[in-house]
């Protein structure tokens, strides 16, 4: 397969073959998803900062990548703020600079690439860890100076093995000089993800703590279960009973918690339920270009 | 109400008044939830610049911040890159820049604040459009350079009007100079949820477009509730008949997807929904370290 590109940018990630195929009512499904990969995928997924190169060197000579590239406010040492962001969880993973040769590179690659101002060097993350980052996305904010790379890690980003490099909460360190542990920069799905991992590590370690609600639902599935009915139900009832919206929230927020316990008992994470979303409704630049020109697109 | 403090800062958000009490079966909640709000909340929602300077001044004196202040590695320009980032949604709001005085300030103010290069001068952001962000928590990264201010935005951050600063996509604008609309840097749930209002706008505008699944759920409210007790009794089923947890990611997918229809035809957004959720799960530093304190925490 020849490589294909976009915008004149070559596509490592996806193709014009990965397609979505109408819902189909008869297998009991509700989307059916086919891949045709690209066998670039699996060539991007080892890049080594050659190829990367090399890759970049391609397209320089696209000129729309050259004017979008003379858009961007490049400091006075010719750097902008590059952000890495999860796509899936919305955590901040790891804050680095790229200049001009780092973000073209990474709008080639779709692989988080920086500018390392210690080593005066081009430096895609994951070139010696192989922890890349899969970039989706590339947002610019309204001054052209600070950079978004949306994508999927792979592996934990952090040179220290954390997930991100996020995991020092400057209220956890003015409480004291030894912090009870690191924390990492959460949103409030995450925190709460967090809370009833806890729990269950609780009940694990057989600690006699406090009563819990979430204690109580991990240990009896039974009640786990009707629980996620009920508030199922109730759900739907704000809805067919023309019930204040804020009581769909506070039923939805009921649900959400309850399913996630489910969750945590069968060892999986919002990320990847999150995985599952994006891979079914995927909004990605290039993706959400290729769904607009199929005619197939039915979601 | 006499001004309280954590580790030295003043506490301008959260009171020890404030508590979780224990859950009732009794009215069929689940969850009670009641807050005494201090006057200070109030005050601190209209701060005005020269107010959270007096804050800073008050806390400057703790040597604790003081250390941490000192553990920042400032750049050769004594500033560090400071992120804002929404609690719920997980968006980047936007990126500036904080030397040592708008770090210690949005610690004591929990307003983010951050140094304008342009103006050579200390800027809380809102102190013009009182558009605040809220913060709830602060954390540096592994490097010590760099800052994530985690809040709740007051309105539109971006001076645009924009939810956000990153709403121009590398990749759209690649496509051409005319992109057919701005599209907000969001993550996999926000992008899901952006589809699916896409269609229900699509509905209202009597577009004769594309058969669509989500379409028929949002036109046919019996359909949507009967699939939403049937991906609940799926999700349940993964647990009761221990099938693989791929089968329970993917099962908690459709259950999400069918409820944030429900959410679109009540007008509620996952943000309310997570924000409730934030509520009665606060991981907040300090927040946090109330709950730890609190001997009524059962959940």
């Amino acid at each position: 397969m020849a490589a294909k590109t976009f915008a004149g940018v070559p596509c490592l990630r996806f193709c014009p073959g990965d397609r979505r195929l109408s819902r189909s009512q008869i297998d009991g499904g509700w989307w059916n998803h086919r891949k045709n990969i690209c066998p670039l995928i699996s060539a991007s997924s080892s890049s080594s900062e050659p190829s990367i190169r090399i890759a970049a060197e391609k397209f320089r000579s696209d000129s729309k990548v050259e004017t979008l590239l003379d858009s961007v406010k490049w400091d006075d040492k010719g750097l902008a703020v590059a952000i890495a962001q999860n796509v899936d969880t919305g955590a901040i993973l790891m804050q680095g600079f790229a200049n001009r040769e780092a973000l073209a590179t990474t709008i080639s690659s779709q692989k988080a690439t920086f500018y390392s101002r210690s080593r005066s060097s081009l430096w895609t993350k994951g070139e010696t860890s192989m922890n890349f980052i899969n970039v989706h996305d590339i947002f610019l904010d309204c001054d052209r100076d600070s950079i978004i790379y949306l994508g999927k890690p792979e592996g934990p980003t952090c040179h220290t093995g954390a997930e991100t490099c996020y995991y020092s909460s400057v209220y956890d360190l003015l409480e004291g000089p030894k912090p009870n542990h690191d924390r990492l920069a959460s949103t409030s799905l995450y925190s709460l993800e967090a809370t009833i991992s806890q729990r269950k590590d609780d009940i694990e370690a057989e600690q006699n703590g406090k009563p819990s609600w979430t204690k109580k639902l991990l240990l009896d599935k039974e009640l786990l279960c009707s629980k996620i009915r009920e508030e199922a139900g109730e759900l739907i009832q704000t809805l067919l009973e023309n019930e204040d919206s804020s009581r769909t929230a506070s039923e939805m927020a009921d649900l959400l918690y309850h399913a996630m316990v489910l969750l945590k008992l069968k060892d999986v994470k919002m990320e990847e339920v999150l995985g599952v979303l994006r891979k079914r409704f995927s909004e990605s630049g290039i993706e959400e270009k290729n769904r607009r020109r199929r005619p197939d697109n039915r979601c």
